[in-house]
Parts: structure tokens; sequence; C-alpha cells
């Protein structure tokens, strides 16, 4: 096990009827921008809910934050932040709200130009940032407690991540009732989404970190167990409530301490939603079994753990045993209802090449071993046409 | 699942050498109280190094903390600690040492009688406590990762429980090797503790916590695997630092999160250490196998997912499955060299007839279901001889 430092300050309001408690986390004196998506909210009875625990206090709102929140978009909310003087933001959505609230968190104290926060070195790391309260309504992303975001520049086709421990919400309500009228494809994203979150901290190689290792298979097992019963069933307390704790608890940060992390699928998958459009879960649904069957032998001891623990795979050769846990894996996400090969999206090896381009220029080396270059990019594009 | 609210701001230093990173973490100005136990950190190095890390700073210091930790000797340390101007306390040893810290934490700005802060009602929480680091020595209670504490009375032979969220530690440095030079037994005690807090959260009923339930089993399973390579390879960086990390994750709050817990057999272990001095490890040891042969009803479908999962116990009936897990949890204890039989430590019936007395009097009830009465108390005692 390797060195490491821990430490995650957001307090977690769990179960039905918990956002009536948020008054009692926010300043009193708090001016309250409510940031929010497309609008559901609205139509599902979170708005009334989260406005009726909120009064009192001064509330001001910014909607239509859209999924792989865009700069240009948030700097919107930026101004309007500051001219109505916010001292306390409040993220009533998924992932992309909150991601985007904490880019808006460090952006409105900042006095240079706020892109540099998400491209910048040293010189630009967060300094200051508005506290941040979340409401989350699509289990997915972990970003509820986690102190990272991403966020896309419509502009550049870029998609980039930053973070700071001053972006941990001061509080987060995961009531699982908010999750239930969520389309099905957004319930299969956000399965798939922390599934492979766990992926990213767990497939690399044996480190001697047992309780990583059997957290992380606690996470997928339950997501296996647990994620289709999320769509067959969509009323269920309890199958809502595992779903939305799995979600936190993949990107938490307590299942990477100390471990190697990968991370790869991820890099690509950001491409190919700046390039696309392509959901977030979707690229990486699509990038992790071609990614698997590319670096099964740097990945080997760790697939065939993965193959016995999670999917109960103890016969066969090793690259029997490997083949079998990469497939159930592939089939897991295609039981979700998410597609896993470009040609399912009409998407050909052509319109991938400036993507591999694009890597190729940056120099950038991949993976837990720093293995993975462009030209092996290439070769996981092209594993999963 | 049941609601629940979650929160553990404790910033974990993991590794070797990361003491030397404390003076980042205590103000400039602080003026530092080392609290410590018997003395062994000024015979392994540990000592030492703490003051090295501490240049620059006024100290003083506390010893001869002792192995459940007495109110008189720590209202001296409460003294000192006043008259000295203390404004930060850095805990340096097990859990006796951090607990007792805490109690002087909450007790240094209280103007009432401390005592009340134990076993007061709601009039005496703690309102107000100085911070607190730690740097742990002996892995075992979990206290450097959560609020609680327990304290002992000697002139009433009693032993309580309290804590406050004002009494998380800042921050803790777990470094592995400060433990090569432990004894076996507090190795093994240590190893059973965190074992035990780990039952007394998942062996109750089912509840549809999936998470908790495969975090906890990841726990004990770890502490299985590694707890008799602890004894036998002492000096084994990878398991030391499994075990120190299993023994913090087991009791950080993590685990509980909306599930019913028991703590029955830490509620009648901490009589046995109060009338007879035994070592908390023993105490449980003693108390848990018995406890769950007398409440094996309630706790069946409990029972028989952890020897499953645990022990990998799959044929025989439900009663010799049941039958197998109590047993193999009880040969485990054994195995650490633990003895888990009142007759071991020359303990009579009729020695444990005044701790029967005293729940009698209390009336309480104990255990997930409050179905644990004295004369329930009183079989598991009888079950244990």
């Amino acid at each position: 096990m390797n060195s490491f430092e821990f430490y995650n300050p957001v307090k977690i309001l769990f179960g039905e009827g918990k956002v009536d408690e948020i008054a009692n986390e926010i300043p009193e004196d708090a001016v309250v921008l409510i940031t929010y998506g497309g609008g559901s909210i609205k139509k599902n009875g979170v708005y009334q809910k989260v406005m009726n625990a909120l009064k009192g206090f001064k509330v001001v709102e910014f909607g239509g934050i859209e999924p792989n929140p865009k700069y240009e978009d948030l700097m919107k909310a930026v101004d309007y932040a500051r001219k109505e003087q916010v001292t306390f933001l409040l993220a009533v959505g998924g992932g992309s709200v909150i991601d985007g609230t904490k880019f808006i968190a460090a952006a409105v104290p900042f006095t240079g130009d706020p892109w540099n926060l998400l491209v910048g070195g040293k010189a630009f790391t967060v300094e200051n940032a508005l506290p941040i309260g979340t409401v989350l309504t699509l289990p997915a992303t972990g970003s509820e407690m986690n102190s990272g975001a991403v966020v896309s520049r419509k502009s550049t086709q870029e998609k980039y991540s930053f973070g700071s421990p001053l972006l941990y919400p001061k509080f987060s309500v995961l009531d699982p009732t908010f999750t239930y009228s969520l389309p099905e494809t957004q319930v299969a994203n956000g399965v798939i989404d922390a599934f492979i979150h766990v992926t990213e901290q767990y497939l690399t190689y044996p480190d001697q970190a047992h309780i990583q290792d059997r957290w992380s298979e606690g996470v997928l097992q339950t997501l296996v167990e647990l994620g289709p019963q999320a769509i067959s069933n969509p009323l269920n307390y309890d199958v809502r409530s595992n779903i939305m704790w799995s979600c936190t608890m993949a990107l938490n940060g307590i299942l990477s301490v100390g471990v190697p992390t990968d991370w790869a699928t991820h890099m690509i998958g950001h491409e190919l939603t700046a390039f696309f459009g392509l959901d977030h879960a979707i690229t990486l649904a699509i990038i992790l079994p071609s990614l698997l069957r590319t670096m099964r032998d740097e990945k080997k001891l760790k697939l065939l753990q993965y193959g016995k623990r999670v999917w109960g795979i103890e016969t066969g050769t090793d690259d029997i045993r490997v083949d079998k846990a990469i497939e159930a894996t592939e089939k897991f996400f295609q039981s979700m209802g998410i597609k896993t090969r470009f040609a399912d999206y009409g998407i050909t090896i052509d319109q991938l090449k400036p993507i591999v381009e694009r890597f190729k220029q940056r120099g950038w080396k991949l993976g837990e071993n720093k293995t993975i270059t462009s030209d092996i990019i290439e070769a996981i594009l092209k594993g999963a046409l």
C-alpha cells in the first residue's frame, strides 16, 4: 500500500425527506443561488421541496445547466451570482449541475480569467470559493461527495477536470425518492458511470491493498446485483437507496487511497463526448471493454481477481478467465440497455482519427503504468468499432 | 436502508514518515500538549520523531495515561493543560491515549464538573473542545477517526462512553512502522477489537444495505487473512498497513450508516473491564461467541450470510451453518492467542453476579432489537464460562 492523505468533510443527509433539514446547514444570512438543469425538478416536485426548505432565505436561481456543463453557459451564472452578491450555492441536480456549480463557486471570487482555473497550472489553483450544498437527483458521478468537477468548452471542443479541497460540498442531500422519475437511460448511465469509476481505481495491478480491493468489489457486486432492478422496478426504495449510495461511495476518494489508478477510460471518453456529444457513461461503456482487452497483460492479475470475486469465474485457463471477465462486463453494460460499440452510434474509424491525433500531439501517456500512448489509444478505439 | 447522516472530517496522513508533516496541520502559534501512555514511545523512537516534527512550537507533555483511561488521572492533565494555557492536544498512542485526550479536550474549556460530560444527559453535551491531532501507535479502536471515547472511573468501577462532533481529530497520522515494536498480545487485541467493532454493526438483521454489508465483510475477511500474519511476521509493512487501515475503517462510521447496530458485546465487555481489569479486546472475545449462540435465532439470517461470505460455509442445514460460523469466529480469536472463556482467566459464575445485578438495576435492554435483558445477559455470561 502506498502512502496517502485522505480528507472528506462532506456531510451526507441520506433518506426520504432529508431536504427539509437543509436550512440548518446554510448560514442564516446567506443569499442562496439555486442552480439546476433542464427543469425536470420543477415537474417532479423537487424544486418546490427545496424552496419550502429555504423559506426565510433570500433565494435567486439559475437554471438550464446542460449535461457536460459548458464554460460559456456557466460564466453567465458567474456574472449573475456576482451581481446578486450570492454567498451560498445550492446545486439541485446530477453530476453536471454539481460540477458546473463547483466551477461557479471557484470562478465568482476569482480575479483572473476563470478559464485558467480549468487549464491553468499551479498559478491558477483555487484559493477561494463560495460554499456549496447539493441536492442530488441523479446518482452517477459522485460529485456530491468529492471535490472535483469536469467542465467543457464549446468553442474549442475541450473537456477539462479540475478540483480543490475548497470545493467539497458542505452538505449533500441524498433522497432516493428524488430519483424515481428519472428516465431509464439516465439510471443506466448512472450505474455504468459509477461502475467504471470503481474499475478505474481497481482494475490496475495488485498493490497489497486488501480493504480497497474488497470495498471496490463490494460496490461492483452491488451495482451488478441491483442495477437491472433499478430499471425493472423503478419505485423500489431499497434498490434506489443502494444504487444512490453505491454511486456516492464509488468516487468519494475512499476506494483509491494508497493504490494505483488508471483513468484512461475517462480520458479517452472525455474526448468522445467533446467530439461527438455522446453521453459520458456511453463513452465509458464503449471504451472500457476494449481497453481491458488491449491492456489485458498488464491488468491480468487484477482481471483474474475481479472475475473470481465479482463474477464468480473460477474455471478455465487464465486467458479464458480474463476473456470471461471482460465479456461479463460488456454484457452487463448491454443488459442495462447501453450499446457498447462505435457502430451502434454510427461512428466510423475515420471520425476517430482526430482524437488519436489530439493524444499524439499532447504526448500523454495514460494508465496506471503510463504505457497507454496514442498508438495504444488507436488500438483501443479500433477494438471498439 | 434507514435514513442517516454521515460526517467525518478527519484528515488521515497514512504511511511511513508522515509524522514529519504534522507541523502543517497545527496552528503556528499553538501551545501543544503531547499526551502519551506508559512511555514505549520513548523507547521505540516515535516520541523523538514527534518532537522533531514539532520544532518551533511551544510543547509540553503529559504521559502515563493508562489503558482504559481513568477520569481521576485525566483530570490531572486537564489541570495541567489549563495551567499551561494549552491550545492544541496531540495524542501519541493507542485508543486509550486518544480517548483520554478527547476527554481532556472537552474538559479543559468546560466550566462545570467534567464528570458530567461522561454521565450527563443533554444538559452536558460538549459545546467547546480543544482541537486534537493524533499519532497512532496501536491499531485497534478506530478512535483516531471518530468522535467518540470511553473513560473509566476508578472510584466507582464505572466505564462510560461519550462523544461529540467537536472531538473528531483534525488529523491522524497512521504510520505502519510505528506498530512494529508492539507486543504480540497488543496486536492480537487490536485485531479482535476491530473485528468485533465490525460485527457490532453487521451481525444484526438484514436491512437491504448492500454496500454496508459488503464493506463490513471486506474488513472481516482482511482481518481473518492478515491477523495471523501480523503476529507471525511483525515487520511486514504491507501486512501492518492493512491491519492499521482495517482498524481505522472498522469504526469511522461508514459501516454503520443506515443499518441497525448491536453493541451489546461492548456494553457487557465494559463491565468486565470495570470489574476485573480484563483487556477490552479480551472481554469482547469472551462475550461475542456466547452472545451469538444465545441470540442465534434473531441473528440467523445475518449469521448465515456471514458464514458464507467471510468463512465460505455453504453446506449443511441452517443450524449447522450457524454453528460453524460461530465456531470459526471463536477459533479465530483463539488462533490469535486470545483465550475466550472466563475459566481461562480464573473468573467464576459467582464473580459475575454483580454484573448481572448492575444490568438488572439499570433495566437496560440491549442489542439491535432491544431484547437483551439482564436475564439474557446472565445466560450469555454463563455460556462463556
